[in-house]
C-alpha cells in the first residue's frame, strides 16, 4: 500500500518537473574528459575557471602594467588594482611583511653553480618566463624572483637545496602555481624551484591500483593515465589541467571526490621529499599497511612546501566505477538538508559521491547572472537546493537504489521537489548551477569570500547571523560541500565598502573559531592567512609547528613568510 | 546465450556445494555483538583470542613462577619459559636492553605528590594490581613497575607528565594492554599511566557521525554506542573487548575494516594529547577539512605513546549498512586470486568489505587441528581459497550484485568452486576457517610468525621461496588480508630449532626490505622490533624520527626503549 502511494507521488513529481526519467549516465566523466580539447571540460568548468574574475586578456594587461615588483608593497598595489577593477573583487587580510634580512641575494657565482648542475636551459633568468612564475593565479600576489630552476631529478633538487641552504638563499617550491592563498609564488626574490620537468609516471600496479609518479605530473594527465587502466584518481579539482600532484599533496588539496574517497592523508601511501639541507627522505612506500615508526609523510602533506620539496608520490587509486546518477532537489529548510544527508549516507552510503547544497540566494544569483542557466525545477519558492551524485558499479541497481530512496523521501516530505538527470547534458546543467555560483557572484558586485569548515549543525547559523548583522542591501549567500561540512560563505554588496568589511571581520573568524571551525577548509594558509592561523589552531599547536619548522629548516629558506605567523617565522 | 550458460554453470556449482542459496544476512554483526554475554562473540573470536597460546591457568602459573623481574634478563627468561612450554611457541628478536641510568627511581615524596593530585585510590602500588599491568597480553614481556597511576582528566595527565619530566621519571602509557610487540608494558620500572578511567563519550553528532570521546573508552563500548545511533566504528579488532581507543590510535590499529574504511590516519579527525613536559595539545578538531598549518595529529597516530599521551579522540564513523554477504571460493593459483581481487574491486567496489585469502597448507592446518571446522566446498584439491564479504545498504540489490559477479567469474574459470553463506551460522563458519588459522598453527607444532606488508604481485613469491629454502619437514603457510596486501607468513616445524630460525632470519626481513615491504604491517614496533626498523625505514627517516623524539621529549621519559633503535634512544 505504502509503496504504491510512493509511486503515485513520484509520478506527480515526475510530471511536474522537467523529467524524472532516471536513465543512468554511465561514465559521463570519462566522456567529458575525452572532449577536453574544447577547452571547457566538465571538470575544468566546475570550480577553478569559475573562480577567476579575469580573462586571459585582462591577465596580460595586468602583467604588462604591473611588471615585476620588488617588495611587499606589491600586495597593496595588487589589492589596489583589484579594488579599482570594474569587477569589484576585494582581496584583503594580507598584512605587510618585511624581507628577512639574513637571506642572501643571488650573484653570478650562484648562477654559474646552478648552470653547472642543471644545464643552461634549466636555469631561467629571462623576465618573460619569470613573470608568470612570479604571479599567482588570482593575480593577488606578485613576487620579484630573478631566478627559476627546473630540476629533472631528485638528485638535482637535492643539489639545489644543499647549495641554497649553505648560501642562505630562500626558495619557493612551485608546481602548477594554481594555489589560491599566495603559497606558490615568491614574496620577494626567493629562488623559484619549479617541478614541471619531473613529470614521469614511475610505476602503476594494475592489481592494487597503486600509482607512483614524480611530483611534477599534472593531475589531469594522471587522471587520463589511470582512467586507461580502469582506475580513477582519488582527487579531482577544477584546476586539474594545470595543477601538479606534488602541489596537490603539499597543499592537501580537497576537491570534488573527498566526500567519497577521503583526504590525501588517507590516499597518499608514500612520499619522497628533499629537506632544506638537501637530505633525500625516501618515504615512498607503496603499502596500505606499514606500522614501522612515525608516519613522517603526513608532515609533508599540507605543509605547503615549508618543510621539504615533495619530489615523488605514491597514491592509492580506486577502481573506476561505471554508473553515475545526479539528482537536483529542493528542501524547505536547512534542517531538512541535514536530514537528507543523514538518509543519503545511510541509504546510498556506498554509492554516494557528492552532496552539495545552495540556498535560495545562491540560486537567484546564478539565475540572474549566468546566461543559459535555468532552474530545472518548476517555478516555486524553495529555500534550499541539494545536488546528490551517486557513482557505483552497476547501472540498473544503482538507479533503482536512488529511485527508491527518492520515492521514500518525497513521501515523507523531506524533499519538496526534485529531478534526476536523464542524460549527460542534464548532468552538466545541474552541476553548472552549483559550480557557477562563484562566477555569478563575481558578476553581481563586490564579493567578500570565505572558505570555512564548520560543524554541520551550526554551519548555516553563521549565514543567518551574518544576514541579520549586515542587513540591506548586502546579500549573504551560503552554499558548499554539505557532505564535507564545508561552507562557502559569500557576501556581496553593490560596491566595495570598508565599513562592511569591518562588520564581517574579524566577526566571521571569531565565530568560526568559537565553533571550532577552520578558517581554511581546503585552500591552505599560504601568505594570505599566515597571521590568522590562531583562529583555528591553539598557541601550543602553532608553537609545535614552529619548533618542527626550525628543526627541519633551521635557516628558514623553504617557502618563507608562508603558513606560520610572520612574527614567529621572522625569528628564523 | 552467454548469460544462460552462466546460469547453468551456477546451478551445477550450487548443487555440488553445500548451498548457493544466497539469502542475504542483514545485520549479522549486530546480532553477534548483542550476544556477547556468551563470551565468544563473532568479533572477539576472529583474531585476538585465537592468537593466545595460553589458558587463563597457564597465565597465572607464569605470573606466580616469574613474579616481578627487574632488569632486561626478563626478556630472556620469558623467552626461555616460552621455549620450554609444551605449546612450542617461539618468540625471538628481542635484543637485551639496559635501563637508561639517567632515569630516577620512585621515592616516597613522588608517591605523596601523585596522591595529592590523583587521590589515594588512583595511585596503585599493590603488587596484585601491578602484576597484570606489568605483563603483556602474550606473556612475552614483563616489567617491574612499582607504580600505576589512574588519571581521570587531561589536567591530571598533564600534572603527572610535568612532574615526571622534572623528576626524570620514565613513563609507559597504557590502554587495554592488548598490544603484541611489548609497547604497552614497562621494560623496567617505568611509571604506568593507565587511561582506563578516562572513558567518557564527550559528544556524538548524529548528522555527520563524528564521535568525540576520551582515550580510555573501550572499542567495543564505542561500537555498541555508535551502533545504537545507526553508525559503525571504522575499525574492528579481535581485541575490541579490552583495547582502548587511545591505544588504537597510538598504535594505528588496522583490523578487519581497513579494506573498506582505510586507516586511522584517514578516520581520526582530531586528537588531544599531553606532551612529555605536560603541555596539553588541543588538536581535537571535528572537521573533515582543515588546511590550517601542519596536521600534527598524525605525529601521534602510530607513534606508540612515545611522543605524547593521547587523552581524547575525535573520529569519523560511517553509517551502519544493513546487508552483508559472505562467499567462500576456491582458485587454482595466486594469480587467479589477484585477478579475482581486481574484479571484485571493480564490480563489487562500493560494497566490498573483506577480501581474505589462504593457501591449501593453511586450509589443511585448520582442518587437521580445529574441531568442528569443515571445508564448505566439496572435497577437491584446491591451491587457494578466498573469502569475500560485502556490506551494503540494500539486501536484494547487494545479493544480486554478488551473484551476478560470481556467475561471471565461475564461467570465466577464475573461480573453480564456491559457496555463499545462507545464514549467520554459515557466515560464522566461513570466517572461522580464516580466523582459526593462528590457533590451528599453534596446535600443529613450533610456529615462526611474521606479519608483513608486501607489494601484492610479489607477496606469495616469498611463501614459495621460503618453502623451497626450508624443505621438508618444515611447513610454510601463507594467508592474510589480500585486499590490504598484508601477508601472514607462518612457518611450523615439529619442534623449535635454532637452525631453522637461522634459515628464516634475517632472510625474511631482507626479502621484505628488498621488495620495499613492511616488517610490521599492523602491530607496530614496540620493544620487539625497535632494532629492526631499518628493514622498513631509511636511515634518514629514522634519523628524523629520532630528532622529532628528542625535540618533543628531550628527557626521553615517554615510553623509553620502544619504537626507535635502542642505540639511538639511549643517547637521550
Amino acid at each position: 500500500m505504502e509503496k504504491r502511494r510512493a509511486y503515485v507521488l513520484l509520478w506527480k513529481w515526475a510530471s511536474s518537473s522537467s523529467s524524472f526519467s532516471s536513465r543512468t549516465l554511465s561514465n559521463h566523466r570519462t566522456l567529458f574528459s575525452r572532449s577536453s580539447d574544447s577547452g571547457s571540460t566538465f571538470n575544468r568548468g566546475r570550480r577553478f575557471t569559475s573562480l577567476s574574475p579575469y580573462t586571459q586578456q585582462q591577465r596580460q594587461n595586468f602583467q604588462q602594467s604591473h611588471n615585476i615588483l620588488i617588495d611587499s608593497r606589491v600586495l597593496h598595489q595588487a589589492t589596489s588594482f583589484l579594488r579599482s577593477s570594474t569587477l569589484q573583487v576585494r582581496f584583503y587580510g594580507s598584512a605587510p611583511v618585511e624581507r628577512i634580512p639574513s637571506f642572501s641575494e643571488i650573484n653570478s657565482k650562484d648562477i654559474g653553480y646552478f648552470k653547472s648542475i642543471l644545464g643552461e636551459n634549466n636555469v631561467i633568468q629571462d623576465q618573460d618566463r619569470l613573470q608568470p612564475a612570479n604571479t599567482d593565479w588570482m593575480h593577488k600576489y606578485q613576487g620579484s624572483s630573478k631566478l627559476m630552476l627546473l630540476p629533472r631529478s631528485t638528485e638535482e633538487v637535492s643539489h639545489i637545496m644543499r647549495y641554497c641552504n649553505s648560501r642562505h638563499l630562500a626558495i619557493v617550491p612551485q608546481g602548477g602555481n594554481t594555489g589560491l592563498v599566495g603559497g606558490s609564488v615568491p614574496v620577494f626574490d626567493e629562488v623559484i624551484v619549479n617541478m614541471s620537468q619531473m613529470n614521469k609516471i614511475i610505476s602503476f600496479d594494475k592489481v592494487s591500483g597503486i600509482l607512483v609518479c614524480e611530483a611534477g605530473c599534472i593531475l589531469e594527465n594522471l587522471e587520463s593515465y589511470t582512467d586507461n587502466e580502469g582506475f580513477v584518481m582519488p582527487l579531482d579539482l577544477g584546476a586539474k589541467g594545470s595543477c601538479q600532484i606534488g602541489g596537490n599533496v603539499s597543499t592537501n588539496a580537497g576537491g570534488l571526490r573527498l566526500v567519497r574517497y577521503g583526504s590525501l592523508h588517507g590516499n597518499v601511501l608514500g612520499i619522497e621529499a628533499v629537506l632544506a639541507d638537501g637530505t633525500v627522505m625516501d618515504m615512498l612506500g607503496t603499502l596500505r599497511k606499514d606500522n614501522t615508526g612515525y608516519d613522517l609523510k603526513h608532515l609533508f602533506i599540507g605543509s605547503e612546501g615549508s618543510l621539504g620539496i615533495v619530489t615523488k608520490v605514491s597514491l592509492l587509486t580506486p577502481p573506476k566505477l561505471s554508473a553515475t546518477n545526479v539528482a537536483f532537489l529542493a528542501c524547505n529548510d536547512y534542517l531538512s538538508c541535514q536530514k537528507l544527508l543523514i538518509e543519503a549516507r545511510r541509504k546510498l552510503g556506498e554509492v554516494l559521491s557528492a552532496f552539495e547544497f545552495l540556498d535560495s540566494y545562491a540560486m537567484n544569483v546564478v539565475l540572474n547572472n549566468l546566461e543559459g542557466v535555468r532552474n530545472p525545477l518548476p517555478p516555486a519558492v524553495h529555500n534550499f537546493y541539494v545536488l546528490i551524485e551517486t557513482t557505483g558499479s552497476d547501472e540498473s541497481y544503482d538507479r533503482e537504489k536512488l529511485e527508491t530512496f527518492l520515492f521514500r523521501l518525497m513521501e515523507s516530505g523531506l524533499i519538496l521537489d526534485g529531478v534526476v538527470a536523464q542524460d549527460i547534458n542534464q548532468v552538466s546543467s545541474f552541476w553548472r548551477i552549483r559550480e557557477g555560483i562563484p562566477e555569478a557572484l563575481m558578476k553581481s558586485g563586490a564579493v567578500y569570500k570565505y572558505d570555512l569548515s564548520l560543524p554541520l549543525e551550526k554551519m548555516y547559523d553563521l549565514v543567518d547571523e551574518m544576514r541579520a548583522r549586515l542587513g540591506h542591501p548586502v546579500k549573504v549567500v551560503g552554499y558548499g560541500h554539505l557532505g564535507d561540512s564545508n561552507l562557502h560563505l559569500n557576501i556581496t554588496s553593490p560596491k566595495y565598502d570598508d565599513d562592511i568589511l569591518a562588520q564581517i571581520e574579524p566577526f566571521v573568524y571569531e565565530w568560526t573559531s568559537k565553533h571550532r571551525g577552520s578558517i581554511s577548509a581546503e585552500h591552505g594558509i599560504g601568505l594570505m592567512k599566515a597571521n590568522k592561523i590562531y583562529y583555528s589552531k591553539s598557541p601550543e599547536a602553532v608553537q609545535l609547528m614552529v619548533s618542527i619548522k626550525k628543526m627541519m629548516d633551521p635557516n628558514g629558506i623553504l617557502n618563507p613568510y608562508k603558513v606560520l605567523p610572520h612574527s614567529l617565522s621572522a625569528n628564523n
